[in-house]
């Protein structure tokens, strides 16, 4: 997502309603139980909206006004824009005659959506210094009564496929609002954190090593059932080649000796496109790491480089340049699907993710959920290596470009806008990071920026030909 | 190719040699034949470098200078490049202690081969008035000389392939010394003609009309035999969903009834980067078309519009936004080849290509070929509707981002940096061009532009899910 | 000043160091009257300080952070680069062994004194959320509180020329703060106001009348006495031949007629580099001004644009456009110069200045001050007419580049990159404006911005040739 | 001028005819001498169009196509345009129902006359490949040859006026033509030479010395008689205070002096805007100077750079900031004048013009004029030193923005936007250079070009306070 995406197959919820209840709904032939079912509703919604807040909790009034590249948004705009969302696509639909809390605000934080109507322009955000975070804080708690409103009415069924959206929404800006300060205050000479720094305990990855996937005529995208957006669907075949995945992300150390071995000045590691940027960008290293290379900018502050932790803050284009210097190639969406389909329950839900506050990749021995700790220090010839950290840490630069799946439809009105209109020039990104809510991500879940992108927690693992 | 681009697959060709000895060589055990194949080989080599300076029969000495943009080339650029192509990759290789011609050009007219050193900045191409067309037609018929030479020895095998390659890539800047010097021509209020317009017959488009398809597991790429470029390779299996494709590409008159519906105004047609090109470039219309939509500049200078005959010079976005208009969409390129693989021989040869003269797209019907005449022009129950114009004519866009095909291998060394580095940002487009030679589009061939490219003969097709 | 200036001529206050002494100290001869002096100083010293954070009154702690153009600088800044300046050049002098505040902020608020160090890139001044306003305010408190005891000193005398050129640049960063806010507030849909906007009285203005001066060997620069800038100095000869000039500004009135006319279409009117400007830019109007020409926004917001109040937020092009549209031109600084020395004391002393607290430009009626109202009105033939609005209000574009006089010294070390190094490519106004110190205008003030500058409180008065 | 201009004082000459006739006309009253007059005048005519031609004697038709950067021109261009003035200011208006050579030149070869009308954009004369090299020689013959007839008339009288103008419009032109093609070839990695090299004899450069002026009152300006452009005009009177001039020109020793001292490291010495030019152009030395500092490349190719010539390509930026570095100071365009009034006529005459065909400039020794050999050499108490190369070889920038004289009137209609309207954000540079025609030149010739344009044959001769 270059620009704050992500919608919900609307046109998909409608067709089918019931695939949305499981998870986000009570079943509609069960009034006795609306009640609690209201109160179940307003709770989830309120804790994604406080969770927002809750990440500004360190942040001075002047903080979220800034906006330091045309790409991000100062907080305080996040903070309206995900209001704005409930009010232009929930209440003003369901409330008949609703008045918008204040008229100009459905131009001011309008994000692209060209069918609701002109708005301002993106890279002047950051002039926005009224209305004050104050006046943001009161439209927020605004829209929360209302939206708590209108969800303990009866008829609310009607509104819960765009609530999903909402939230889910809400979430994509909770992660875009952390990387989009934490790229502001890099900018800062005086290097401000975000959140205190906590003490961290030094954990080993896992040796490099690369599972070995089958592949042949597999299916890909969201399986029927629960929330997703409508880029992951429909469900489709593919066919996919043999192919081998890298056990776990490339790591810090590994992409520090690439930088020494001066793959930063080699032209023929590079896509033409990224050697352009190298040279324009004047890049040497990951954005935020020390010249020293020993120290890395971080939503704590500066702190040391771990060695074992992820790579993150790399774009497409240096993913890939490293790939080809370590003589193995990014994966393809499909097959990074294909092999995290092979997770076991526990292994696709645990993770880094934004609920442990660490907001910052850590090596793989925090967290590995699957199989013996032997399996995951090394290997034998009987059993294949486990893949860990597929989900959180860093998203996952993969090799295919970002576009619709056979049979996409967009979705119907303005949501329509959501995702397809975007399907040019990006590419995949698979997994979450540390700044993803848990309860956001899952396997089929197609993020996307353009090739150039380094500000979010972008990292890669390696693939080869089986 | 947003660069002139194109290798020929130098490592399958290695691993293969035979294969491409049906088109370009004699076999290696016939000995007794060496003299007269030799001759035809000289042949084959003078005929294709006689086409280029052809090309330039109506050109002024000023008219090989000019360049119009960074992204187009002045015509003696392209001639020496094609020469310089020669002396860096065959010459050098083939001949011991290899004098170059002047060693200052290997600077000036290399375009983008960094393994083989530092270059002249493609946008000050325009500024190389030196060495004169005169001097440039020295240096080609210099390296003619020494090639001929060379393809008269006997151990001249072991270049075969690379004369291929250079042959191949010779022909496509072919194609683009025609498209930058309509570019070049169409900035001077003067409109010149770089060639003498001819009486045109006016024929007919068939009735729009799609021909179902059934998909399933296809083999994508080149098969073995005959020359290709790597790029095309391997050939390998992909799954494909039942399709529609559209029996011949869009005309300038369905084109046209776009733009009178205000097409280039409404910005829900549009894919997000290409609404900012149509209001950064002010796009209203075709490039080349007057404003009253009734004339276009071509080569043979200012002419009207043909309304039956394909519409070209339209970027990827105006492609993709009218499909969107016309409820259709683009085909992806492996529909596009799976359905060219069901021309007849006939229908997949002919066509109108740059030998044909008219270096511009013409109406399908001047050049129907497979079918009876009826089912050109229009179909029944009982006859799927025939493809025409799949080859010749326009390029077409297809919705597939420019990417590796599974198991793609680059060249060893500095050809290696011929196509496989241009593989993102760009869209692939089939089937050649009115400014193709024949001899150089197959059905497998892959050519890619950015998404914002215009100055090519680019059409479309439309598809639709089966 | 495109960029905060204006020292002090140091070089000429050390030479002459009693010159000062009249308004800015006391005798060094005068130990009795020592500790009452130092009051007064402190006094000063504080009145000036408490004068720049008293502007910010109305404004939000996110107000402080947004810097609309690399042009304008944020709140927070301005307050804290005032402060700097007193740290560099007068408490790390004056105190052995003092140290700053913070180090950083010796980077972070430099402007632009190279011998000084680096310093942070202007046109991210707005990225700077931290230091918060509170801790800008303490920093300022701190250096008050340092600077209040070195006042309090015997041996302070040695500083007071710093001292001078300090508070002078406060008042100047008053002006610049005041203009940025209101122009960083005018991107905001809002429109926010920075006051509260006051009843206001229409007034007329005087009809134009043109005031004849003869002209001759001239002295012109800053006399003996009291503080000036270096750039008025040295006080030298010039020949001015016999001229006209008007009695008042130019009002809004007659610029709408200007407007109504097609002044912003006619390239005629316009200097070569202006014509660029108006298309570049697509001025069509001064800037702030509603198409429909009856409203302008205003530090109290947007208001009804008062016809006979002077025209301001013109750039010089505009103003040397719209006298060639009157057939009158722009007055050398020299004329102008030569024109304020026949002013009264009073009217040299009255006028709509900061302290006024209408921080936008009003009708010459409010504020008449010399001769009898008749002449104001009108005038006869045994009357010149008076000139009014000579200061204050508007500052006025003369025709003159802003170079150095004859004879000029830039000051020794640091503080002689502030007036000399912008002497090219700059345009000379005078006078000062409603948003200028009363205490910090003079008629031989210069003034100077890059001639396309608008944001200024600038306008403009005619002359003729006599 | 940074665009081709110059234009005579026509509305003067109107006034007052009889001033140019003592050079460029018979007198009125003179009917017998008619018919020689006119072969004088045609021959006038042909020998300044044969220079412009001549001066392309060693260009290739593909050399006339280039443009290097926007304020170039291509050598073709500016041959059509010279023709071009000649047919829109005096054909057209002298000869009824005039009909022009080809309406489309109308608008390709207007320079930047709004009222004439609209013209084909700067930037992209370069893309101008017709009409070529041989239709633009054609075009001159016409127009020669309409001219000459035109001239044999008995009316002819009329035009003269606008005749001188064209011929030193032509003139411009012609130094214009060469500096454009220098900077053109100096892009070309090959660095073609126009014209032959040729032996040169190593000459001294006398001792640096300065002579003292008294300045006072003085009068500037074209006095009555002869052609001069209207921005010299009105001769009037102005105050200078008591200078000294430099004998010589800054050579180029002394600047590579300061390229050593590391002058292009110090900001100190330089302009803010000047700053900013060198590091955004990454400036180390003058234009065309290799960087080992002891080649320079020419019009007759790369050459040793004679260290006792007159610098040159050196912008206003780098004069300025070589004088602060000496301790001395550009004079002023008045100061200049002043000096140069000294001269005496034969050191007013000679110097080292277009006409010797050096294309370059030369040591003084060369050229000295005025006063003993020994003068020159060195100086003694009794002597003042002898200004040389007041005018030829190089451009000497003054530190005077160029500014309107007290009283400068444009002239009417569209030949007023000659000068008038580029009097803004340019300087004054005086005496021609090595490039300019012997006749083309005087002492009251103001030349201006922005302050960082370097192309022209550009140097400085310093001053100091008196």
């Amino acid at each position: 997502m270059s620009t704050p995406t992500g919608s919900p197959n609307a046109a998909a919820l409608t067709r089918d309603a019931s695939r949305h209840r499981a998870r986000d709904d009570s079943p509609p032939g069960a009034p006795a139980a609306a009640k609690q079912d209201a109160a179940a509703l307003i709770s989830r919604f309120q804790a994604v909206r406080n969770t927002t807040t809750g990440l500004c909790r360190h942040l001075e009034a002047e903080d979220y006004v800034g906006q330091s590249m045309p790409d991000a948004s100062p907080a305080k705009w996040h903070l309206a824009h995900t209001s704005w969302f409930f009010e232009e696509f929930i209440l003003q639909r369901a409330i008949g005659g609703y008045r918008f809390y204040d008229e100009r605000f459905r131009y001011l934080f309008n994000s692209y959506y060209n069918m609701v109507g002109p708005m301002h322009a993106r890279p002047q955000r950051g002039l926005l210094t009224r209305p004050t975070v104050r006046e943001v804080l009161n439209y927020r708690a605004h829209v929360d009564e209302r939206m708590s409103r209108l969800l303990a009415r009866a008829d609310r069924h009607a509104h819960l496929a765009a609530l999903a959206l909402g939230l889910n929404h809400e979430q994509q800006h909770q992660e875009l609002l952390l990387t989009d300060i934490k790229h502001l205050f890099s900018c800062n000479p005086l290097l401000p954190a975000c959140m205190p720094d906590k003490a961290r305990t030094r954990l080993g990855a896992p040796p490099l090593a690369y599972r070995a996937l089958e592949g042949g005529l597999a299916d890909i995208g969201h399986p029927d059932g629960g929330f997703c957006f409508d880029n992951e669907l429909p469900r489709h075949r593919t066919w996919i080649e043999p192919f081998q995945l890298a056990n776990r992300p490339v790591t810090n150390a590994e992409f520090a000796e690439f930088v020494r071995c001066d793959g930063y000045r080699k032209p023929a590691l590079w896509l033409s496109d990224g050697w352009v940027a190298v040279q324009s960008g004047q890049w040497q290293r990951p954005l935020y790491w020390s010249e020293s290379l020993d120290h890395e900018f971080t939503l704590a502050g500066l702190r040391d480089i771990d060695p074992e932790a992820p790579v993150c803050h790399v774009s497409y284009y240096e993913a890939d340049a490293f790939a080809r210097w370590a003589q193995a190639r990014l994966p393809s969406e499909q097959e990074w699907e294909c092999a995290a389909a092979t997770l076991s329950p526990a292994g696709a839900a645990a993770g880094n993710f934004l609920e442990a506050g660490n907001l910052h990749p850590v090596p793989a021995g925090t967290q590995s959920v699957s199989g013996p700790a032997s399996a995951v220090a090394g290997q034998d010839d009987s059993h294949p290596p486990t893949l860990v950290q597929m989900l959180g840490d860093v998203w996952e630069w993969t090799r295919s470009p970002y576009v619709p799946y056979p049979g996409f439809r967009p979705l119907e009105g303005a949501l329509g806008e959501y995702n397809g209109k975007f399907m040019v020039n990006q590419l995949v990104l698979r997994g979450g990071s540390c700044a993803t809510p848990a309860s956001h991500i899952r396997t089929t879940y197609r993020n996307f920026f353009p090739p150039a992108a380094r500000w979010q927690f972008s990292g890669l693992r390696l693939a080869r030909d089986g």
